[in-house]
């Protein structure tokens, strides 16, 4: 009888937690394979510094509530691993898994947390030791590789697209609005900045700007000025990967190495105000994209509970050094089938959107619609208590 | 038989379209007092300008989605009407009240609007017009005066208190995290910044800073230090109020002649960057906080419609110069009465939080969660057509 560790690695997103569930749920239907079931604190954090807790001690009802809750419930960590699989803190890790009699090993996350991913599986591979490491995908960004889509993303979405409507209700209020521009999460795909093509005429962004396309600050300035002359508001769709030349440059890098984005819209507003004397607003949706509970969608947290059901089986199987992917059968009806692929294909990779689902910068495809329309059907239930969305309390055991 | 007008003013909320459709609900009872029901396009403009819709040729259905639309449906305005009632812009309005038939006027809106309400049932009295005028209150920052609450103030409530626990999932997943500083709307009044006083431990913010105490620049970097170090992360609430030496000032007003606020978190993180290269983020709830149907509080959304209800009834009874007010009987159970209370005692005044009500910047007091606890309770119904909110499709057929 072996244990299995779960990880959660990279940005939290709205379903990150559901994946969880649904390997904690394939766990405990394997009882007579699986043992414990240990989460890692913090990501492989928990695995080098011997920080872990114990699920199986866990009430099934706080679980259950992990499927409303965004955010990484075991912590999370954007540390990246050395190169050299030989660099001595992997031989922390190694010490651990044997030391708590780790078989399975499973880490959610995204392109650079599959990177992590991709070393444990070679290294316990070199070392002949007999654990199954899977891949869990994860990213709003949804600019994984070979998945149809990621996990997580669908629900951005929803909320990218609720929002956008929501903000074009109330921008649309007045006589003579504002020019709104709103800055969306997607450091190298337009994936969430292009969502809201899907809302219906009027309640629509005028303007798209994705980072697949080259970002032209004078026609960006121009463009807007027509629309607000034409409308009376604008509300601009800004990805915060877009690159002109900041007021105020970021110089903080995450972990990962990558510069912390963030303030484009600001920047923008104050571009156009200083050029055009043009009322505007920035508003940047910030975390709120990846951790609101209101708009989980349904066919979004029911497939990360189904790939965390998939981790699991893969992994029994001994299927080690893979992730499970989504693979599209059909668009109407929408239909997916779950498949694994081999980890060194994913990580680092970036996908993006490709040309043919993009039209000009007021409207994608109908292939981009056909694609992402049926990801955000139907709402994920929450639970409220009191007007306050119940969140899980676990007893957070440590593992000696 | 006379016609009515409804106007919709200032800034929107997430039930301003539910007061309306109690009037529009209540007036159809009476049609054989009320005949037309016109809406005044963009506040005040409309009767300014003659631009009024016919809202009595709407399909029920559509009408009924008014009360899951967050945003004016009429549009609205921040237009200041002239101290002197004798300006010509009067004669304008009523020229067109009379043109129109309408015997019955109701104004929705915040402290700026209640003052034009006021005006107008002082020009109508003035010229001895048989005109009802009559105030609808509604105002997310909970500012005005004698009402125990401002109707869409809970519903933004809501918004805040889920949205920081959102945050609070998310800012707390990384062992060494950032310092958040969360930007909330209320110019004056603080109770939207100190709503998220009402999450239980571990999930509220770490310190609130509200505009009814003196800003001390310093101190909140102290402070803010003090809790990163301790909890490895920081979560702020901020009032977009607080007073302090911008590194941006902004010199645009609006039109009732406030300086337009923002950026207040901004630019407090670049100071903590600055002063103590602490990681942080700025976070904005912005326009969000009193537009996403996806929180609007049951109690708030019944309420709404009620004093539509209410107006309409005060109208037919003659009750002229007045806005219905929200009288609290008791917390436990939450017993509201509705009464009616002289436009010129609330308007242009502001109600902040009482001294009692507040404890240090680290919590409320028991007497402010009695009070804030029963208005978030319950959550409206939202209709979705595949993942999208449901928006009224109106036909908007001017009155010619």
């Amino acid at each position: 009888m072996k244990n299995m560790v779960y990880i959660q690695s990279g940005g939290p997103t709205s379903v990150i937690n559901s994946s969880f569930y649904g390997a904690i749920q394939e766990a405990k239907r394997h009882s007579g394979e699986i043992d414990k079931i240990y989460g890692s604190l913090h990501g492989i954090e928990g695995l080098i510094y011997d920080d872990l807790i114990d699920i199986s001690a866990e009430d099934d009802d706080q679980l259950a509530l992990l499927l409303q809750t965004p955010g990484s419930i075991l912590g999370t960590t954007r540390r990246k691993l050395p190169k050299d699989i030989h660099d001595p803190v992997y031989g922390e890790i190694i010490d651990n898994l044997v030391k708590h009699e780790i078989k399975y090993v499973f880490v959610n996350g995204g392109n650079d947390s599959m990177d992590t991913c991709y070393k444990i599986s070679l290294l316990v591979k070199e070392r002949g030791l007999d654990i199954v490491v899977v891949g869990v995908p994860k990213t709003i960004d949804n600019d994984l590789a070979i998945t149809d889509h990621s996990l997580g993303f669908p629900s951005a979405a929803k909320y990218v697209i609720n929002t956008f409507q929501a903000l074009a209700n109330d921008a649309s209020c007045f006589m003579k609005g504002k020019v709104h521009i709103v800055e969306v999460m997607g450091r190298n795909a337009g994936w969430l900045t292009a969502a809201p093509d899907l809302l219906p005429e009027g309640n629509r962004p005028h303007l798209f700007y994705l980072p697949e396309n080259k970002f032209d600050l004078d026609q960006f300035c121009k463009d807007v000025k027509e629309v607000y002359e034409r409308e009376g508001y604008a509300l601009v769709s800004v990805s915060e990967g877009v690159e002109f030349e900041r007021l105020q440059a970021s110089t903080r890098l995450d972990g990962f190495g990558h510069a912390q984005l963030g303030g484009a819209a600001a920047d923008l507003c104050k571009i156009i105000e200083d050029k055009f004397d043009l009322p505007t607003r920035a508003v940047e949706l910030s975390l709120m994209q990846r951790a609101c509970p209101a708009y989980i969608s349904k066919v979004d947290s029911d497939e990360a509970v189904r790939v965390g059901n998939e981790a699991v089986k893969a992994a029994l199987a001994g299927k080690t050094g893979n992730m499970v992917i989504l693979k599209r059968v059909s668009d109407k009806p929408y239909e997916i089938k779950y498949e694994l692929a081999p980890l060194d294909s994913i990580a680092n990779e970036v996908s993006q959107i490709p040309q043919d689902m993009m039209c000009d910068k007021t409207k994608m495809s109908q292939k981009f619609r056909d694609y992402l329309a049926p990801l955000i059907v139907g709402e994920a239930p929450v639970k409220y208590e009191n007007g306050i969305a119940l969140t899980p309390k676990l007893k957070r055991i440590k593992v000696k």
